[in-house]
């Protein structure tokens, strides 16, 4: 049954929870840390609808509505390799009804899908700016990686006109560019408001930094306790155990 | 020789570093570990002449003087009372040819000193918006904790005139407004380069937050390792008794 599903050089990885599997070509991209990161920090009540922005192979919609109660999860790709991967795990995790997965541009998802229609907006974007060490501009990992297909203000604007008024927004990124990201947030309105930095040792810098905005909130934030990675080295801390659901 | 040169209801407080002692009113206001941090997190080198907005009774400028080797350093103070006590600190600890006081304005700190003289400005301002939880806004202990006579925007434009290009601008501040901070250094071209949460425990959020921004610096900021203040109930954690010399 497995090997009918998967395409040359693709494998079936288990997540460890609820026995979903997740297709991946480990030649092209894998997820992060950080998608799981950002799936065990988001909050998808209810009721509520979802899209997740550069959604890769699916690992955000598809852990999302294990973790989760949200209705309805879209997941919107612009590389057509990876959205046949995740639509195929959709299919693979028979979660067909409850996941979408659209190939299409972020700078498009306005009027792919129409304004303020979303509860909830997630993203792992490509962290590093255009052309910052950048190499080979057509291969997947680049693009997921670097700002070649769209920039943190497309994602940005995109989300603040796919949410509703009061939607959130959630997004994982590196800290170094945190100047940048609260400006462009505040742009475009989307106020933040649950700020956790990703550590890897308690006595390190942040490696990751987790967002939650609210479209047109009010200017208050909650810089939460930080998240460590490890206790000490290869021993995951206990809340990295819980969010992997290990 | 001490009561001589104390007023009714002051006393002289060691800062247990070099010697040094400062005078303060405990009916008024006695500084914090804000700003004892503030001065442990500052860079002031050789040759540098520093400005502190908002000196209180002087205790940025006077640790700064044991800590750094920098040349010179102002203080500048609205409120005649601790402006006084500040004078009278320098005289007592025979600082008078490194530090002066100036009491002042803020808003009037570029008339008084120029544009474009200092090579570093600290600031721990108040950090409450005006009338928040305010009941008596005359008394000093609110206009030290509280925006009635300068915003975080006034602070922030004076520094901005106060420093010279590529000088340094270093605030101690509370995390809840972290949005806000940033829009408003941006706003006036201070660019975060170092932001430094402390937090009362490691596994507890941030009580406060440290900034160095560089006048007309690129956008790029490095979020530090955590301060921790406490390693356990009562026990300041090494880095923290470092920083107060102990």
């Amino acid at each position: 049954m497995c090997d009918a599903i998967l395409k040359a050089g693709e494998r079936l990885d288990d997540l460890e929870r609820c026995g979903l599997k997740i297709i991946q070509n480990p030649e092209k991209f894998c997820f992060g840390m950080d998608a799981v990161l950002l799936s065990g920090f988001a909050v998808v009540k209810e009721c509520e609808i979802a899209i997740d922005l550069g959604t890769g192979t699916g690992i955000l919609p598809i852990l999302l509505s294990a973790k989760t109660r949200g209705q309805h999860f879209t997941g919107l790709e612009i590389q057509p390799e990876s959205a046949d991967m995740a639509r195929r795990s959709v299919e693979y995790n028979k979660l067909s009804e409850r996941i979408r997965i659209v190939e299409g541009d972020i700078r498009q998802a306005v009027s792919l899908f129409g304004a303020s229609v979303f509860d909830v907006v997630t993203t792992n974007p490509p962290y590093m700016p255009y052309g910052h060490g950048l190499a080979n501009p057509d291969m997947p990992k680049a693009i997921a990686r670097h700002e070649i297909k769209c920039t943190l203000e497309d994602v940005v604007q995109a989300s603040a006109k796919l949410l509703k008024p009061g939607g959130r927004f959630y997004m994982v990124h590196r800290p170094f560019r945190l100047t940048e990201i609260i400006q462009v947030l505040t742009k475009y309105r989307l106020e933040p408001k649950r700020i956790k930095f990703v550590h890897p040792y308690s006595d390190k810098e942040p490696s990751m930094v987790l967002f939650e905005c609210t479209r047109g909130g009010k200017p208050m934030v909650k810089v939460e306790a930080p998240l460590i990675i490890y206790t000490k080295s290869g021993v995951y801390s206990p809340e990295i155990r819980d969010i992997y659901g290990y």
